[in-house]
Formats: C-alpha cells, structure tokens, sequence
C-alpha cells in the first residue's frame, strides 16, 4: 500500500531568532511588511539606477578581492544571525559588486535589458513559490503554461491539434529533450534496455551550432564522435548538399543516422540555416529534424522578419528561448515537440505517490510525468505577463526596433576605419560580428600575426 | 577566427505601447516605481492573507472552469497590449486561484511554509537577472556559490581541499549528475564514444528511492531495466544482504555494476539507508556510491539528528535539495562531488565564444563548463541570505522543531481510534503516514476490501 495512504510531511516554516519577528510569527506583520519594503527600495532604486548611461555596468573586483571582504562585505556563512539591518546592506553589497544587466551599456551573451513587466512576474512567481508537478498544487501556472505553448506552436506553424511542449531550465535541455525524443521516437526499447540494444546512432549539427548539441550527446551515452559536425557557408549557414554527403558518409561507416539539428540563429554569426532544404534531406532520410531557434525564435514574432525561418513548421520539435529575443528575465526556454503523447511516452515512470490517476480532477494537467524533471520551477508566468502587456504585436514591433538597432550599427562600423567587420553583407538576426583594430594595428599586413594580435585586443574588451 | 572577434547583439530592450512608459524609457522612473509599488502591495497582501489559518489554501476550480475565465480572469494572450491596471488585476487573479503554498495549512510533497528572507532573495535575483556562467557576468553570485557548495561539502564531512559542486534546477537532475559522473569516472570514453563501447552497465536502487534514479538511467541511455531495484525492510530501509545477493546476481547475468543509490530520507516514508553497510559493500567492488539527502539533508544541520546520515561521508556524491527540509523556496538542489575536477572534466566542451582562457581574471570561477547546461539560474542567493539570517544554528533549530512537531502528531495519531498509523514506531524523519478510518469502515476487516476503501477516501483527502 506504499504511496497511497496519506503522507503529511511536517516541515512547517519555524523561523529562529531575527527572523523570530517576521512571519510566519503570530504579530509579524507589521515586521515582515517593513522588511520587505526596505528591500524593496533598494531593488527599485538598482532598477533605476541601472538605467542610467551615468552608472557603471559593473564595479569589477578579482575573486581574491570580494573574498578577502570589501568594505565588510563578508560573503561567509555564520553559526549565528545576523540582524535584518545587516542583511538589507548584504543585499545592497550584492548588487553593487554584481553586474547591472538591464543597463544600456550591457552587452553580453544574447540578453540584455531589464524588462519591468518580467521582474513584475519574476517577483509573483517567487512569492506564489509554487511547483509545476500536478494541478492540485499549480492549477493557474500549468493553465498558463498550456495557453504559452499552444501559442507558440501556433506561431511556429503547427496545426491546433498537434504538438506537446515544456518549458525547461534553459536552451541546452530544451535541446537534450530534442535529442531524447527523437531517439525514444525511432527506438522506444532505449528507455528499458539502454543504448546498448540500438545500432551505433549518428546525429548532424553544424558546425556553427550550439554547443549543447554535443553535450548532450555525451550526456545520453550517445558519444561526442558521433556527432558529425557539417560543414557551413561563409555566412555561417549549413551546407545542404554537405548535410547530404555526411549522411552518406555515416551510412558507409554503419552508423544509422536518426537526427538532424538545424539553426535558426547561431550564437556567434546569427545565421539562419536553410530549414526548407534540410527538412527535404531528413524527409527522404526518414531523420527527425530538429530547429534549435533558442536564439532566433522570436524573429517568428515579427512579419518583416519571420521568413527567415521559412520551413521551421516542418520541424519534428523546436527549441525556442523567450530569455533570449524577446527580452524575458532568466530563465524562460520551451521545447516544442510536433508529436502528441510523445514527451509522456518518453519520460513517464508513473510515481504513485504524485500522479494518482484517481483524483477527482481532469489527471492530464497533471504534467510532471512529463519532464525529466520532478518538480519544476515556474518559468512562464513572467512570459505571460509581457505577452499580456505587449500584445503579440508589441513583441513584433520589438523585434523589429532590435533588427533596426542591428542595422544602423552595421552602418555605422563600415563607415569607420578603427573598425572591420566579419562580414560584408548586412545582419540577419541582431547579431553585429566585428574587429576593434586600435591605430598601433592599422598598418600591418593581414596574416597570423596581425590576427594574434587582434585577437588580443578583443580578448580584452571582450571582458572589459 | 570564429567565436574570437566581438560580437555585439543588440537586443536592447525596446518598450513599445503601454509599458512604453515605464522603464528603460526616459522619465519612466516615475511610473516605475509606481507600478512596482502596487505590485508589492498585492504580494504583501497575499503574503499576510496566506499566514492566517482562516483564509482558504485553495480555492479550487476544475481546469474547464479556469479556462472559461472566471469572473472575467483571462488566460489568453492578446495581440494588443492590455493596461498596466488590468496586468495588476491579472496578478491579483492569479494568486487568488492559485495555491498558498504558505498557509500553515498548506501540507504537500516535501515543502511547505514561506520564508520570507527567502522570497526577499528571490526578488532579489529576479532583479538582479543573472546568469550564471562566467565570473565575469556573475562575479557575486559564483563566489555565493562557492561559499555554500564549501560549507555544505564540510557539513557532509569531507576535508577542505576535496570536493566541488553545482546547484542544480531540482533533485532529479542533481541525481543525473550523480550517474553521469560515475560513468564518466569509471569509462571516460563514454563521452566521445557513446554508451555502445561499454559493458552492460547495472546500478543499484531501493525500492523506496525517488523515480528520479529510474528516469536517469532512461535519459542517460543506460536503461531501466539495467537499474535493480533492492528490497527494503518494513521501515524502509535497504536491507544489505539484499544489496550483495543483487550485485551477485547481476554479475552472474554479466552485467557490471558501477553505482549504487542510498537514500536519506525516502520520499514517502521518510527511511534513512543504513549508510556505512552500503559503503562497506561499494567500497569491496569498488563501486560509486551516492547518497540522495535531497530530503534527508538538512538534518545534516542538526546535532541531534545528523547521525542518521552517519557514513555519508563515505559517499563519491551526494544530492541535498536545501528547498526541501530547509524550506528554502523552489527551486534550490546541490549536487556534491567528491572528487575534485570531475565535474569538469565529463561536461567540458570548451566553447570559445565563453570560455576564452586569456581572460584578464582567474577563469577557474567560470563554472559555465561543469555543467550540463550552458546558462544556469542563480539559485544560490535566497539560501545565502537565510543562511545569514539564521545562522548555521537556526536551521538546526529549525530541523529539531519540525521533527518534534512530527512526533507530536505520531503521538496524537495513536491515541485517536479515527487513524491507522502505517508504522508503530516513532518517525525518523519529519513523515508521518497514516489511514484516515471513516465511521463507516471502523467495523470492517482487514483486507482487500477495506484497502481499497480506504485508498478511496485518501485519494480524495490528498488531492482535497
């Protein structure tokens, strides 16, 4: 009977000293409310403050340094209390030591800015403090979840009565869900049995694609060697006649090739991989093609921009990063998977003592059987939010105004001789490639030693 | 040159319509703050509601029923953007179908109670928005993280100069870590070559441990028939002669085991394995032994109530889920490993666009490639704060508290004729499980019948 009898954990919150005087102390309120407010303060004026060209993005200190304790910001852990007083100064130390993200001066891996609306949802999410195992205890955010990803499969293509998703801590899972339905998909005894039942399996990405790619084929006992990285264009977008090659290649060594991975936005040159023709490639291949759009999903929010992923409806699932585009806080990922049952399938081990299939409620909502994931961290009230206060529309018009800012800094770099740019033609996505080449460089022939030295500089600036 | 140059993505944030006067737009301060405001107002309203016994914990309605929009509450996503007042009324709608995990009658899986220092750091890090790959963008929170991953590591026993660690999004993935790890340890050719140039590989579980070993082995390609699940002892507890006659029959069978799984604290029982018996057994074939706390761990914290983790330092890793026993909010799980550049060395991949080695600082804190993720949400920072709130001592308290409190309704569930305790002895840790026995079963027999009587009336108490 193990599971089904009832079994009450009783780990209420029993707070000690300080905190004796905040809730869930009887009469403390007044204190929790005073608390929380100062702190609030201080929040709202780092927002502020951030915004501000005036301020630094970051005070920057070596480890040894904010170890060592600047100015009594002590980072150690104590036997005993500190005082509230202190830990709202801890608090201010903390941010100021840390970098200011939402200044407009931040530039740095593929998000910035501080969107109010999402820390409006983030700071909701953190006091509702919920878990997205079943409905009974997260019936409005596993609602929301479903409107979030039907939506979005909408946006991707995908007919009303097709598709499943999950929203998942970040892009590089999204992608390993990929990897692991796609393998359940074609070798369902994987689960039971292990890799050890299945052919040597072959997976092609290219070689301007996320590294997740690989990590996760590592993770899944799948092996980094069989990943075969294809080769790209110029502007970094795969080579389909190379996609048709490697795959015959794999063939003639006896791997059995089961999935392909297409990018709609690489991390470093923005390019869009050419969907159409590899979803033709996997097709007659019978391949699971998989569009990792982390980076460029949200272009599929704006008309001007959406060709861009022309053919992603052809797509067996889709990775797609609301924290990335279209200005979410950390961390906001969906995977979007073409195939009804099949991430249940695939991940289901039915615990009893959280998915009863005798609850006097509709048990399909109860979505933890899902994921890999037991419980799951809230990700998509903060989405819903900006959607609501945006509109899809106002999505749009970002992602274009971004594309606009893209553009205008391609103009002005070419225009200037302290500058080169990587490439000749104009940006895809908002991503902007270039050279800083200080005067002392301006006059050296191209070749190794002129690079190595750039590269010095860029080293630099990079971190600076 | 790929990945070397710089690479700017503009993707500032570009508020349009209604948020258009909030910030990053000039003079948006105002309304900033204004909006935020009366957002916190709201969260203070609900934190106070939650803690008062009278109010509901859940107003529930059936999926359906939320959909349709109750009393005007929307799920839906517009084209246009709503007001920023309707986006209030939407946070107030939100909370109010959703469930209080903080009301002291709130009784769920494995956490319960809201600790306000702990939402204090969550607002905190939502604001802040940090991602935790490099030191450069997270310089604070690393060192946050390395402070805590140290004090936990010394609390579990092992010596200053060995262990590492990762605080990962919940207890599975920290128990995928575990395996992945061990395999990695064991057969370092996995990573490039794949499970197929491996043995058949065995892992040992009790029937009592979390799914989440099963679902590992589904993930990581080594299979679930390929995890043996070990009998236990009424209490729960893995019984050690039935873990050697598993190893041994496994072996017969030419499997080889490399992994065993120890829980402290079992999800429904609350059971601690017997943790030296265990480590005697990996240690004479040489086998990795893991110890999922992720409930059991925070007793750690406890002088009365550690030594029923007594040999955990024994183990190669441990999974301690500080947002369970230490009521920490969700989501808050450490994965410990003993051997120092493990973790390292098995999730690697080195990608140049991060983790450039010429930077101006030490990159050792550039913990991006440990992981199996790329970006990683702070999950650090609301565990340091109440850890300097409380001091080491207060969650000692705290834990000695809750466990009475569980005594005390042991003992007040035995005197009343209404309840079925499942165990006659006192619990170990802070589960309780019992029958609740209608007037109307009093009478009956034990059997099948009444089992499944029961099993009815639970179903429905547990979801209620």
């Amino acid at each position: 009977m193990k599971g089904l009898c009832v079994c009450v954990c009783v780990c209420v919150c029993v707070c000690v000293s300080v905190c004796a005087d905040l809730l869930p102390a009887s009469c403390g309120e007044e204190m929790t409310r005073g608390f929380l407010q100062e702190l609030v303060d201080i929040l709202l004026g780092f927002i502020c403050k951030s915004n501000q060209r005036s301020s630094k993005v970051l005070d920057f200190h070596h480890p040894h340094q904010l170890k060592e304790g600047l100015e009594g910001f002590s980072l150690d852990l104590p036997d005993q209390p500190e005082t509230l007083e202190q830990l709202l100064v801890d608090c201010r130390d903390t941010l100021k030591y840390g970098v200011s993200t939402g200044h407009p001066r931040f530039f740095n891996q593929l998000s910035s800015g501080l969107d109010v609306i999402g820390v409006a949802g983030e700071w909701l999410t953190s006091t509702a403090n919920t878990n997205m195992f079943t409905y009974e205890v997260s019936p409005v955010f596993l609602l929301i979840e479903e409107v979030l990803l039907k939506k979005m499969r909408s946006i991707v293509g995908w007919a009303d009565d097709e598709g499943d998703g999950l929203f998942c801590p970040g892009g590089t899972i999204s992608n390993l869900y990929s990897i692991l339905l796609a393998r359940y998909h074609f070798y369902p005894e994987v689960k039971t049995r292990g890799m050890g039942a299945l052919p040597r399996l072959a997976m092609f990405t290219s070689e301007h694609s996320h590294y997740s790619v690989k990590k996760s084929a590592a993770v899944l006992g799948i092996g980094t060697e069989n990943v075969v990285v294809v080769k790209c264009d110029e502007r970094g977008k795969i080579i389909p006649a190379a996609l048709e090659t490697s795959i015959a290649t794999a063939k003639e060594k006896g791997l059995v090739p089961f999935y392909v991975n297409a990018t709609a936005g690489t991390t470093v040159y923005g390019a869009f991989d050419p969907l159409n023709a590899i979803a033709d490639i996997c097709h007659s291949h019978t391949l699971w093609m998989h569009v990792d759009a982390a980076w460029g999903g949200g272009l599929l929010m704006s008309d001007r921009h959406r060709m861009k992923l022309q053919g992603i409806e052809r797509a067996c699932s889709v990775t797609w990063n609301p924290h990335k585009m279209m200005g979410v806080p950390l961390q906001c990922s969906a995977i979007l998977v073409k195939k009804r049952g099949l991430l249940q399938e695939c991940n289901k081990l039915g615990a009893q003592y959280l998915f009863q299939m005798d609850k006097p409620y509709d048990v399909s909502y109860d979505t933890g059987d899902k994921s890999i994931q037991c419980g799951r961290h809230v990700d998509v009230f903060k989405l819903w939010l900006m959607w609501k206060a945006k509109g899809s529309d106002g999505f749009g018009s970002q992602v274009n105004k971004c594309l606009e800012n893209a553009e205008y800094l391609y103009d002005q770099l070419q225009k200037r001789t302290e500058f080169e740019l990587v490439f000749k033609n104009k940006p895809e996505h908002s991503n902007v490639c270039f050279w800083y080449i200080p005067p002392s460089l301006r006059s050296l022939p191209p070749g190794s030693d002129r690079d190595r030295r750039l590269h010095q500089v860029s080293a630099h600036h990079h971190s600076g």
